[in-house]
């Protein structure tokens, strides 16, 4: 059997920056070509960043990319890397629109492509087949599906190549590697991070190699693109299941691995498969070992995807410093202890807005995280802030109680964010975020929720395995342990706690999970088992906390295209071309 | 020929509302029934509201609306009507999942429908062929294309039945209602209202109807969804293209109209088409006229769907007033005489708030908007609420700028909505919008903008045409001449104008157009004879403003369904089953 070394290049690309991520493959060619690759992989669109969203309606967004591809291969050949063939995912386009509805509707004009690169020229192209449309992908939307199959010999071993949802569905380009009896499948991937993920996309990936008895390298991209943490966990997994290689998650990194593949035979291949065959690259070194990472577990998984996500939109928005709120509890100081993680503690700017009903131990808790932690920190109280206009305006109640959170949020961290160049981070849960409890404009201003997506009940065990992990490494735990013991407490009112106004969070939480998570109804949810009278308590609540969730106020649309339902961008995004 | 009359319930649906749906439908079908109509249609998800989003995902919504189907073929009987046909659009499931990716991911169980209701029962279903997945449309994500045809024989006629996007596209239903020979096609629709979209729609109807020379009967539902205003404008055009009835736009409507159609012949049909024979109407008595609606021009048409948009989101979401600040300017100008003609001067309340730098012209253009409107009017001065902040922070120039805006939209109108229960509306205009000139948590604090979507220039153009409109009707004229012809000044400064900052408003608007809503890039937006600097510092500008434009913090998501990216609500949403 013929051995390649393959190479599979996680990396970490900025959304627009298409001389960034370019010079990023450079590099890791230059690493592959050192170690002796016969092949380097990089991610679906490694060269423009992912999710590209609308950017893929723009004509010029489109030629910008596509150019960038045929820079990126001469680069290569600048760079003494001509002979490494380099698979790289970027847009291209623009094409002749495929009619999508009425004539003067957006109509998809770009497709997702896999290009193979080497001698200074794109050898060959792979357009993806199946294009995702749910959850957080939108790509029937924006993308031309593509229906040829590739397949690369090198060094006499057949290499198909695929992309990302192409590996997920029976039928389609799957069938036709089987066909063309390639020794290995190249799949590249930008395929965010979910908790419990690795149960589904390890055994695909084995599956796929078993059922084809190929040998299949999965490249996934890296980093943190707005709401989503693409994880990385590149993997290369034989034709009987076993784990040849396997990258860590949440970091950059070239894998390396040598496989014994298949020897190509010179069957016919149908028409829909292109054989391009490469020119061999040289005589490789012995190798020095292979990486097999192994996870860690759960709640450190989600940590890591916690911070890198945080450390990416500050980075790659090119902020240096973030400012939160330190109220004492525990939300405040998980996202604290991520922050500091993320980018630094002495970036880390927490202010203490204590008020005439703030406790002294909310305020000493505050100061002990400070402390554990090691922040920048200051205490600004809101008393003489709050009164003059609670007087003015005859405040009274709930209008009050929101006074303060706004006070505290949206006046004195933005206007510290406006005079210092700090992002403001909001540190909601996933399960205040559900049911509406914060104030709009209050402590839900920011610009970045590190824990939005964290229900209650896990930002606990987050904090608790934080703390362990600490004192694992001979470090002070960052968290105070009176903010995870104390019952939660919004302080807006004299002895207020957070479950005069909601459930117990052990109920809450499984409630959301059932209603908000499983999309159960709500017979459904009380079959569960939970009180009727306490489901229908929360799901209104659910109901009615979509405009506080968005925040932005909507308004009639009366233009082809609207910001808002109909153009969908990306927030970070730094264009170079 | 066979002489039909044809009823079109143009209805005002309420997302979620399946029981106040139902009762629309009834009453349109009383009210035909009284006319002697043969056939009645009601638009697409007349029954549920439209778009309903990934509610379509949820099993136990999907069962509540079947059932509603159900019920109301039900009700129909029982109140005497069960003789009409009744063409209504909803949608229906849970349907087997059709598998679209992942084995966890969501997947369509919905199906797209027009039932026809007859003698209590559901005598026939279509579902909609072609699924829109661009601009506001995301029915590919959520929905189960059919791929049968629907014709129903009433009274020697064969009437084909279609859904919306089905009429836009070559191929599909469109080739086999040409097989089938139908007289009738009645193509049930939510059609947004978009600025010239006349100019499209109409001539595809006319067009459809002269290819198939078959009488189209087009209806569509009215009123404001979100973000989304719904026109109406139902129609009826027969084979030779001429309008034989047209109903208003912006308004509930019931069109009755008698059409000689061509009589159904026995010829086979195609296996992809199911013929359905309904029950004989009774003999209709004499008509009294058609209704031939001709719609207005432009601006009146752009002020009546902003009327309407606005009037809805309070309504529908059970606000009875709202609040806005009047800054003497144009954009507050018109947004309060627009929230005056949507519901009533007195549930408007304006409030001024100066500073120190208000000049008095803008008090005074304040005060006559006020009463030219006879809004509910109060001043807030903000000098003494201002200065302590200013004062602790040690706030100065664009973060003091910052300070005020947010005191006055973020503190006291939403203090005061807290208070009083009012929807606090941001006054902000598309231009703004585009190049982030507001201050988040400021001035774009509110839950409405009512002309979000309008670019400055054409916020003139209403304020001229809509005072114009007052002088025909001998009313006073809502919006201060000075309000008009002043320079636009934000007023956080000593004598700031906008253009301080920005471009004259004729370049900024027409570089927006270009560079927004047509979607170039930067080189064609410079091609089209733009000068380069400034278009670099426009596009720069809406690159960087996304976030600002979304307000509501983004974070890293690590759960299979998350808020925001990949859980998509309706913000107006009545449950009811």
């Amino acid at each position: 059997m013929p051995r390649l070394r393959l190479a599979l290049a996680q990396t970490n690309p900025v959304l627009g920056d298409l001389r960034g991520n370019s010079a990023q493959v450079v590099e890791a060619a230059r690493a592959a070509s050192a170690a002796g690759a016969d092949l380097l992989a990089v991610g679906e669109m490694a060269l423009s960043g992912y999710p590209i969203e609308d950017l893929a309606s723009r004509p010029s967004f489109l030629r910008d990319a596509h150019n960038a591809v045929l820079r990126l291969a001469k680069e290569l050949q600048d760079a003494g890397l001509g002979h490494l063939p380099v698979i790289v995912g970027h847009p291209d386009g623009p094409f002749e629109p495929r009619l999508l509805g009425t004539s003067n509707a957006p109509t998809a004009i770009a497709q997702n492509c896999a290009s193979v690169l080497q001698g200074g020229h794109v050898k060959a192209r792979y357009a993806k087949h199946h294009l995702p449309n749910y959850s957080v992908f939108d790509e029937y939307r924006i993308f031309i599906p593509g229906d040829e199959l590739l397949v690369l010999r090198i060094k006499g071993v057949d290499v198909a190549v695929i992309v990302c949802e192409d590996l997920w569905r029976d039928g389609g380009p799957l069938g036709r590697v089987l066909e063309a009896d390639a020794g290995v499948l190249v799949v590249i991937n930008a395929s965010p991070f979910e908790r419990d993920k690795d149960e589904v996309r390890l055994p695909l990936v084995t599956r796929r190699a078993t059922e084809t008895d190929t040998i299949v390298a999965y490249v996934n991209i890296v980093g943190g693109q707005d709401d989503l943490v693409f994880d990385g966990d590149s993997v290369v997994v034989d034709g009987e299941g076993s784990i040849l290689a396997r990258a860590p998650q949440f970091e950059e990194h070239l894998l390396i691995v040598d496989v014994d593949a298949a020897a190509a035979t010179d069957s016919d291949l149908p028409d829909s498969v292109a054989r391009v065959t490469l020119a061999d690259t040289p005589a490789a070194p012995d190798t020095t070992g292979v990486d097999v990472a192994v996870p860690p577990d759960d709640h450190e998984q989600v940590w890591n995807a916690l911070v890198l996500g945080l450390r990416d939109y500050v980075r790659k928005n090119r902020f240096s410093s973030v400012i939160l709120g330190l109220s004492g509890g525990i939300d405040s100081a998980v996202c604290a202890a991520l922050a500091a993680d993320a980018i630094g503690a002495s970036n880390v700017y927490g202010v203490s807005m204590p008020s005439r009903y703030s406790s002294e131990g909310s305020r000493s808790d505050a100061d002990v995280l400070a402390e554990n932690i090691g922040l920048q920190y200051s205490v600004e109280p809101i008393a003489d802030l709050v009164t003059p206009i609670e007087d003015q305006l005859g405040l009274t109640g709930v209008a009050a109680e929101n006074l303060q959170a706004r006070i505290r949020g949206g006046i004195i961290l933005m206007g510290l964010s406006n005079m210092h160049g700090h992002l403001v981070l909001t540190t909601g849960n996933k399960t205040e975020l559900s049911v509406g409890y914060s104030t709009i404009y209050g402590d839900s201003a920011g610009g970045f929720a590190p824990i939005k997506d964290v229900p209650k009940l896990l930002v606990w065990e987050l904090a608790r395995w934080r703390n362990a992990f600490a004192a694992t490494r001979d470090e002070t735990p960052p968290i105070p342990v009176n903010s995870i013991e104390k019952p939660p407490s919004a302080e807006l009112r004299p002895d207020q706690t957070d479950q005069d106004t909601l459930p117990p969070y052990e109920v809450l939480d499984a409630i959301l999970d059932a209603y908000v998570t499983r999309a159960l109804g709500r017979e459904d949810v009380i079959a569960l088992g939970f009180d009727e009278e306490t489901v229908d308590f929360v799901t209104k609540l659910v109901d009615h906390s979509e405009w506080k969730r968005r925040q932005g106020a909507i308004g009639p649309k009366i233009s082809g295209m609207a910001f808002g339902r109909d153009r969908r961008l990306p927030i970070t995004y730094r264009p170079t071309v």
